[in-house]
């Protein structure tokens, strides 16, 4: 092929976002260049910033461009005295979307891996046990992803948790709210056994 | 929602690719952020370069960064006197990938449209136009989209050609190889009964 070699570049340098492969990155460099140079312009400089400037909250370490990210700074939210752990600062977005939740988080960026070489100070946890140590903190939710890793590192803080006497909660797993019973797989239905409640009136 | 508003932005500008909505914009910039910056601040780079350096071709109005595309500058392409005339410049990259022409091509950057008022010199058929009368071109290709309108703008450069005394092919329209009959929308199948050809022995 014979086309311009910065042309080749950008549609390769597409290929770092997730989910994008040849086809794709080849239709998103067409359509900057022949409908929407300017914007084009526009995602160059917002990514460039972000990337330079976008660093991880003191608190919580959350992705923000501050010392403080806008949720640990919020007065409110350090009256509530939760914190909910989570995998990754996204998960931080959609637990905020529902509305359900007025405490403060703390990120872990990751969750053990004993085999990869991931141990508790690499997700955070020497500053999540201080932390618990300073703070006046009733309850912490455990929110990590409902995988083999996420539970152990659920678990493994769990513990640490009651070292200190503080309250560890598990989200609860379970039937999708929605789904249909002959759809969902062996695993997450005998959770939702284990975990039934007892229906009060 | 209290998420860091360089992060809000760079999911925005996101949105300007084609086919990524709010939810694919959002992993995006995670995921840049959280597993290659690196790999965002090339993006940034490549992006930037891209939109400000890549122009036209002066003789097929492709993308290039140079006043000639490498096609047109091939000296073994310059010898065949056949153009392919094609609605964008991907177009060029899909016939290249066939391996099938061994020409030059023509990049109308869109179709005549004249609801939208897009005429002949909107499409460089101008241009096309000097090409066909200082070079010795013997058939000009048509391998505009076959929508109403790529037909109609392959009508009417089929009559410019005509003028010249150069011949005026059309691509086939008919069953996609490896196909099934029955899968083949009507108008499909109708062209390619129109299209048929004499089997030789």
């Amino acid at each position: 092929m014979q086309i311009s070699p910065l042309l080749e570049s950008l549609i390769s340098a597409f290929r770092c976002l997730p989910g994008v492969g040849p086809k794709s990155a080849q239709r998103m460099a067409y359509h900057l260049l022949q409908r929407n140079r300017q914007a084009g312009l526009h995602l160059a400089q917002e990514l460039n910033e972000a990337m330079i400037n976008i660093g991880h909250c003191k608190e919580c370490r959350t992705f923000t461009e501050q010392e403080i990210c806008n949720i640990c700074a919020n007065v409110r939210r350090q009256s509530n005295d939760q914190i909910c752990v989570v995998e990754s600062p996204a998960d931080i977005f959609a637990i905020e979307q529902t509305g359900q939740y007025s405490g403060r988080y703390f990120v872990l960026l990751g969750h053990l891996s004993p085999l990869d070489g991931i141990g508790p100070s690499d997700i955070g946890l020497d500053l999540l046990k201080r932390r618990l140590e300073s703070e006046s903190i009733s309850e912490v939710i455990l929110a990590t992803n409902p995988t083999i890793e996420g539970d152990a590192t659920a678990n493994y803080i769990a513990q640490m948790c009651s070292e200190f006497n503080i309250v560890a909660t598990r989200i609860a797993h379970g039937v999708p709210v929605g789904g249909e019973l002959e759809m969902v797989d062996g695993t997450t239905l005998s959770h939702s056994f284990i975990g039934r409640q007892k229906i009060d009136f």
